[in-house]
């Protein structure tokens, strides 16, 4: 059974929806990043970025284990794995890759900024607040003018760009965007936070979250010390 | 023959690498994004992003025509196209994958948030400019960690990961790194800086470029306009 390495974050909720959206069985390894585990040794041997998610899957493409870190490239891998959300011609398949980039490259770490500066961050820094919540708002005006035209982000499809970007929207409220300006992207949003394997896959592990406001939680996932730890 | 909508940024040297380490013709086609002609409708078409690189590639895998951005696509799909810098298996596929996935979510956004901080941003914030020194050396530790048991970023293979993580690290001056920290990520980066089609990537479109820290400049590429603009 495939392992996961997880958290109830936007790119942890990627892999569990994934997961439920695919139908395979699958076991959950709680890595509580609040507390630090994701500095642990032996997470660090599959996950060096000391980021979740990560999986094992006992049976890789070559019959033998295989270990995977990064969000997206597991994406890529259960979709190759499964023959699922993943456009079967090779020009479906690019097309849905550059927007699963895009998500990887733009939508998470930038709205991920915008979580920092707007929530956690100790001190509040108007030009960064100003910059990241921008930046929310050029990313959503995007994506709401490609869902004018398309039914899903890559195209006609349901795939795994969809799956990459809905967790971090599920977010809106501490990005500083107003959803009545992207009325195209809303509808997208509300269609797949219908689907039932997405209804579980968010659901995943968030019995074990805990805030990550306190003094010590901030100095683990944010502070000075974070990359002395390695 | 591909055409190459681009800049002489991380980004686009990316690209420029690639192609030329494939051997392909190309034909490249400047978007000063200093005079934000990364907004221009025709550009927007091909790149809805607003971002360099793009590509158009009259022969695609259906032997149509095909444009795709995002420079972590452009790669794989210049890879799958060539059969070159990218391993034969599966597994070497995936393990490849994940490590560009972690250049274009992690070494790319998190040292362009480097670079902004510490050289753009007209304001000095000490706070923003602590949390992405650290987050380079982090990441600069991560990769030299890696690179002390292997060859290549993502195993004994040069490949579009190592293509990918290469240019960013040119700007090493700019993240407040010292070289002397990672030893083994220098002597690869001394390598791949030699590789005869490296120097010839990293030159395209450098005879255009100006400096991005006049206000003007500023206001294109960082102002609150810019995603008003689209």
């Amino acid at each position: 059974m495939i392992e996961v390495y997880s958290w109830a974050t936007p790119n942890g909720h990627k892999v569990h929806i994934m997961l439920e959206e695919c139908g395979l069985p699958y076991k959950v390894i709680p890595v509580d990043i609040g507390a630090g585990e994701q500095f642990d040794p032996k997470f660090l041997e599959i996950s060096p970025n000391n980021k979740i998610p990560a999986i094992v899957d006992p049976v890789g493409p070559d019959g033998q284990p295989i270990s995977l870190f990064e969000s997206g490239a597991i994406l890529v891998y259960l979709a190759a794995k499964t023959g699922k959300f993943l456009p079967a011609s090779d020009r479906g398949k690019f097309e849905t890759l550059q927007w699963l980039m895009f998500q990887m490259g733009g939508v998470g770490p930038m709205l991920g900024q915008a979580h920092h500066f707007r929530i956690y961050a100790p001190q509040k820094i108007d030009y960064a607040i100003e910059r990241y919540t921008n930046e929310a708002k050029r990313l959503y005006a995007v994506m709401d003018k490609r869902l004018a035209k398309s039914t899903y982000i890559a195209g006609p499809e349901y795939t795994i760009a969809d799956i990459a970007i809905f967790p971090w929207l599920r977010s809106w409220k501490n990005q500083g965007v107003d959803w009545n300006d992207y009325p195209h992207l809303k509808g997208w949003f509300d269609e797949i936070a219908a689907r039932p394997a997405v209804q579980r896959g968010v659901e995943v592990l968030t019995d074990r979250r805990k805030p990550l406001t306190g003094d010590k939680e901030r100095e683990i996932l944010f502070g000075a010390k974070q990359y002395e730890r390695r």
